[in-house]
């Protein structure tokens, strides 16, 4: 079984030499007293929480997965005493408000805790996960009742909370959800409808359930400017305890390729009883919020899959001996055979491997520090700024980590060879694992359509613009440096982005298809551009630190080179495609591909 | 649960229109009698096998498993059954020599039949998939007596057959391998040693297991110069019967990914009385010369799972309703959602799918009639020529294919959204299952290392010029046509392949690890010039015949044209790599990467 070491190193690295995240954070006023320390001590305890009492239910609970019977979850055995103790050290409330019992601490946190997590036991972490999701929704769209009466038991983690979204025919495309909603003269609504796919919609891990529902108002327009959102609960509070069962029943759990610990649920809503959060017919809206820091909390559980794969891969390489090295180090001269960490190949698949992740955590973390910002900054300009930038980051980097989750599960799954694919092994419930997070929250499609249409063509490129100014910033100030070369590619791709995403503007303007069509090679570059930047920022930041700590930094500047000569050149591939789309627009626009099939919809 | 409908028509039209593979094969004896209306009716007989018979065990075999007690191995329901009446139907005999009672048939038949059983149920098809490989290794190197009494029950299917090789500490390595045989006065051996990941190691489908294994004689050089082959039945032949049980044992199952129904075992050979094949010390040549049509086999799955995960999204994503589409035919008009066949981030996983599928049919069963060629052609030059041509695309066939087997799983998944992350819907087993055959008979990192350092690099590129000059070829006989500009494409990238390769050789002879480094990105590279060539192929072919099948032949060419546009630009990533490569290699060769953790070998 796989045990997970909190990378405590490389996460004090990125928040302190990389990004100096306190001094960020120092400049918001709720965030003042924030310094590396108190971040670190934190930190050092979620890694404790995660590997010593989530990690080891991670295979156990793969095993057992959760069972259904009458309406009843059954979570795999440990998993609700885990949740006891998290909610006991206070984890549930670390980003929450103190007027409802919260420790208001940065969201950074709370994001790197949950890249700790996920690493730890992804289906366990899927219970918490929609946590403080919730609570962001309520408290901003709940009544000042609702959230008295509700914010403190979310922040506390005495009742867990649901996002009721999908129905089995509406899932990417909620406009053609169904569940009904009637209010009543009382103010309240009754909600009458099937969802499928409720993480955690039935447990047995807190005595009450919180579901925000999406459903419809009998007088609502059609399609998606017709949904409302409400707060249904399990059981409807009286007092400071429990009332009545509410009529949600749990109809059955799905059998998944993985995350068998988690509970994915359908619920049956018979006239249950709900509130409405916001305004009527703008519960979409309300959802669309709080999509940046849902999104963004997906890439922290693919990055933190990709972490806890690679350092899985990294210890087997170095213990399984097979085969000579092509270029054998002489401590190993005369040995029948070498650890295949010695093996070119491998280093390609575990370099590969750090170059996401560590690249990752760099990029995730300033976005989480870009999240705090937009949330906390007194500077309307400073918030708006920020933002901007999270809108643009964000689907990169739900699809870029999610993609390398699966991705990099699957490279270090190679590493251990045949005996990867062993269950025992522990390595293949990571593939396993992390193969939804590519679907769910919107799939990387709908991030690479989100990113290109609504993120950059529709506000002309002004906020892309910004953003890759700054990066150009940096590639200009490392121009004379060690890193000149990379600094140079960089400062061209930047140059062929702008050219690529005027040239895609002009072409969509005739050709509606086409943005579509190379929306998912757009998302790519754009990844890569952004990686690139944090590993040249890595680069250059090590070349002032190097004699600090020449490990760590002579580790970052090799990592970066690989970054630069071997994985940044999967730009070319993304480039030609979408020259070859733009130069084919004329015949390639709307359904010209499968032929055969399409002709049915002429 | 997922369908099986056995790709038929292109099955028909890659032997036929494209390939004229009655033509090829009629030109050997033992073939002369091909056509293609024999060979189809075959095939198509072999379909109905696949899809009525295999195809249904499939998901419940998956769900059921092997179960292990006690030495015994007991397969799913069905499967003991299925397989009775695959050896009634003749089956195993299809490409056996009639002298041992076989059909004769060509290699090309076995390799369709294999694709089309691998599609319908993976697992199923591991028990009699290496039948023909232990049938080819027998034939070539066993004794008279040996050959006699074993190679009709092979043949007929009534004893199965395995492959020894692995132990825990020899994989890859298999110099490593540590099972002992001492010679007997009689002529016999007694084996003595572990196995592991055997596939059919023990199970309940046939009476006796013929166990082929690498074992190390007493005064054997160490390495892989000093293993041995021996035959090693589960009961000794008694007369026409089964005389005593031999000291074999199955010691356990694996618990894996995928493959459930598939027996992975652990055995234990205890003084187990065995029989010599070939020389001494050669075991492992003679492992190696069947290994081209094993690796073949092997490419055949993955281009199997390929295909049957495409056609299973296709047919999704014409019955899935989500969304409306960003340029809608007229038809849909007034609709609240398209099919998303019509969203074209979905045409693009659907494309790419079919553009590897289809191009793959083209690839692997050119590759089938080399084996054909290479096996029975009368003209020793002929047979040269094949087998050198074999040689170098069969690490690529096994590589390219089995990435795509799971990548094309993962592809379809993702058309299927979260229904496809749930097991009844079928399409998670594809992935499950297809991840194994990037590992198995050679790792695709060590197929790229084959085919770089000993199928181009060390005949000094010879029969590489030869397989690129008849790409050349069709690439100047298209240049004038329809698709001149892919084959302007096409013909520039020859140039750049050539360039590369000999730089590679440059490099390598200073710097050794450098071409170990590379393997990868020299694989893909030269594997997307193959499938290139053959997509030039049928769009020229295409132009010809487009009269006679124009809705056939138009998707062929439409699919060319996406190859060409959206796929091939894959080799721009890999030609940057392996330039920036070899532009480091100064710097790179040896253990560069990872310092921190390499310095432990300082």
């Amino acid at each position: 079984m796989l045990s997970y070491q909190p990378p405590l190193k490389d996460i004090e690295y990125v928040l302190g030499d990389l990004l100096d995240a306190p001094a960020t954070l120092q400049n918001i006023p709720a965030f003042a007293e924030m310094d590396k320390e108190l971040m670190m001590q934190v930190l050092e305890e979620a890694g404790r929480f995660a590997s010593e009492v989530v990690a080891p239910l991670n295979a156990p609970g793969d095993e057992q997965g959760c069972r259904y019977q009458d309406g009843q979850v059954k979570t795999p055995d440990g998993f609700a005493q885990a949740y006891a103790q998290f909610c006991e050290a206070g984890w549930p409330a670390l980003p929450c408000h103190p007027e409802y019992g919260g420790q208001g601490l940065p969201n950074t946190l709370n994001c790197i805790l949950y890249e700790m997590l996920s690493a730890s036991n992804h289906a366990w972490t899927m219970f918490p996960g929609l946590l403080h999701g919730a609570y962001s929704c309520l408290h901003q769209y709940g009544s000042e009742a609702l959230k008295n009466q509700y914010l403190p038991k979310i922040a506390s983690g005495e009742w867990l909370a649901t996002m009721g979204l999908t129905e089995s025919q509406a899932g990417s495309d909620l406009g053609l959800l169904r569940t009904r909603a009637v209010m009543q003269a009382d103010g309240s609504a009754r909600i009458t409808g099937s969802k499928i796919f409720i993480s955690g919609g039935e447990h047995d891990m807190t005595e009450n359930i919180v579901h925000l529902v999406l459903a419809r108002l009998p007088d609502a327009p059609a399609g998606s400017k017709g949904i409302s959102l409400f707060l249904v609960p399990k059981y409807l509070p009286e007092g400071d305890g429990l009332g009545a069962r509410n009529t949600v029943t749990c109809t059955g759990i799905e059998h998944k390729m993985g995350l068998h610990g988690s509970a994915t649920t359908s619920l049956q809503f018979d006239d249950a009883i709900g509130y409405l959060v916001g305004e009527p017919n703008r519960g979409l809206a309300a959802m669309f919020v709080m999509m940046n820091s849902a999104r963004l909390h997906v890439g922290m559980q693919g990055l933190g899959l990709a972490g806890a794969s690679y350092a899985s891969a990294l210890a087997y390489a170095q213990e399984r001996l097979q085969s000579r090295a092509a270029v054998r180090p002489p401590s190993r001269a005369g040995q029948a055979a070498d650890p295949i960490v010695l093996h070119p190949p491998m280093q390609r698949l575990l370099m590969t491997q750090r170059a996401y992740v560590e690249g990752g955590r760099m990029l995730t973390y300033w976005a989480a520090l870009l999240l705090d910002t937009a949330e906390h900054h007194p500077d309307a300009q400073a918030q708006a700024k920020a933002h901007g930038f999270l809108a643009l980051v964000t689907p990169i980097i739900k699809s870029m980590m999610t993609d390398q989750g699966f991705a990099g599960a699957s490279q270090a799954l190679q590493v251990f060879g045949g005996h990867g694919y062993v269950r025992e092994t522990g390595i293949e419930q990571y593939v396993r694992d992390a193969r939804i997070a590519m679907i769910y929250e919107g799939t990387n499609e709908i991030q690479a359509v989100d990113l290109l249409l609504r993120k950059v063509l529709a506000d002309n490129g002004k906020v892309l613009e910004d953003y890759l100014q700054g990066i150009s910033d940096t590639a200009q100030a490392a121009q004379d440096g060690a890193f000149g070369a990379c600094a140079t590619t960089l400062a061209s791709l930047i140059n062929e982005v702008r050219d690529v995403s005027q040239a895609i503007g002009k072409a969509a303007a005739q050709h509606a298809a086409l943005p579509h069509l190379v929306a998912p090679d757009y998302l790519r570059l754009l990844g890569h551009v952004s990686l690139a930047w944090f590993w040249l920022r890595a680069a250059q930041r090590s070349e002032a630190l190097m004699s600090q700590d020449p490990e760590l930094h002579a580790g970052k500047q090799n990592t970066a080179r690989y970054y630069f000569d071997f994985v940044l050149p999967e730009v070319r591939q993304h480039l030609q495609v979408i020259g070859n789309a733009i130069a084919a627009s004329e015949q390639a626009n709307g359904n010209v591909f499968l032929p055969e099939i399409l002709k049915q919809y002429d």
